[in-house]
């Protein structure tokens, strides 16, 4: 269950009314997802999605909110945030940051073939090259000194061939110099759960809270 | 027939080179329209319509391009143009000034019933409100000024009932302050034929060639 800040039906009708979107005709928790509270928003205008952040913070969030908007301005499939009526993307509900995003078309396909992974990976290169001039710039969250820290932690819990594994693993990427490799905006979590597809067609990339700035590689890592 | 300039395939792939929505799968003249060439382009990532302006001045299309963006980032369902690597929107194929947009869904409705006319005024609000908050201005090409002089081209050639009609109607123009209505960016195009619709929803407007700054009730009256 995601909804973990549930919105009345009222408070949503009068928050709207600083939209352009016209009137409130259904509003709908979404089940899916962990980390944040979703909603299907059906205006007289449109279908939109609305999230609640429960997590991130209000700082972080331009960045990601922008880049969504940037990549939605170069064509690719991706929600792109809503502007209000003083142009701004992030707002609040509830006492929570919150943004209408549009909805898009499509589901996930568990058991992708040749044919979806092809056209995940175009996907891919179009993210990395309009990401290309995107002008604001956040770390990856799960960036070196994230991945450092997680290691250690979990360290001592694993058993000793886990342990060992781990060990190595971490030996070798500090041989790594990332530095070198290109880098961009990544979306880092391209999991086969965040694409939609519409018939052959991709409806959509979710899901782009945990993107950032980081060698172009660790995308095709975490999508392959 | 509305395509006056033939695009090449080997042109627009090689165009398409400069943007970040993959690999061209089709390319299809639109016979649609009498002022511009339109087609419809299909990549690897989506679908898009490709405009080529035949008559349209390169200065006045930002105008129309950036109220196009600035109306899809408030959530309405216009045609959105799509940036290319430099983020520019507007560039040459052909010789001719182009563009690429999102591709709507949907086709005109020629008897709307009530809740289409519902819908339809819920969208020109939108567009006014959103239209509130866009920087750029440019005059209505349709204002009083060219009112005045198409008025003055058509009149020797009129019968007299018709002519002494246009003459009331002008000196009447003349006594109102059009200056002291609400005004803003106005579609000034809004027929059936510039309205697509999906089941009941609106799927685009579109055809913003025309817009401008004028009295918001110049928008009512083309649509009414």
């Amino acid at each position: 269950m995601s909804v973990f800040t549930p919105v009345p039906e009222s408070v949503l009708s009068s928050w709207l009314q600083n939209y352009a979107i016209g009137r409130l005709v259904e509003l709908k928790g979404i089940s899916a997802g962990v980390q944040n509270s979703n909603f299907f928003v059906t205006t007289t205008l449109g279908r939109y999605v609305l999230t609640l952040f429960e997590g991130i913070g209000r700082a972080e969030l331009p960045y990601y909110l922008h880049l969504m908007a940037h990549l939605a301005r170069h064509g690719l499939p991706v929600p792109a945030p809503i502007a209000n009526r003083d142009n701004e993307y992030l707002g609040t509900v509830e006492g929570k940051p919150a943004v209408l995003v549009m909805r898009l078309q499509g589901a996930s396909v568990m058991d992708p073939d040749e044919g979806h992974c092809a056209r995940a990976g175009a996907m891919l290169a179009g993210l990395h090259l309009a990401g290309q001039s995107y002008g604001r710039r956040q770390p990856n969250p799960r960036g070196p000194q994230w991945r450092e820290q997680a290691a250690s932690q979990v360290r001592d819990h694993l058993p000793a061939d886990e342990r060992a594994l781990l060990d190595e693993e971490m030996r070798f990427q500090a041989t790594i110099e990332t530095d070198t490799l290109p880098a961009g905006a990544i979306h880092a979590d391209l999991f086969r759960d965040n694409v939609l597809w519409d018939g052959e067609h991709i409806g959509g990339v979710i899901d782009f809270y945990f993107a950032g700035h980081d060698a172009l590689l660790f995308d095709v890592a975490v999508t392959v």
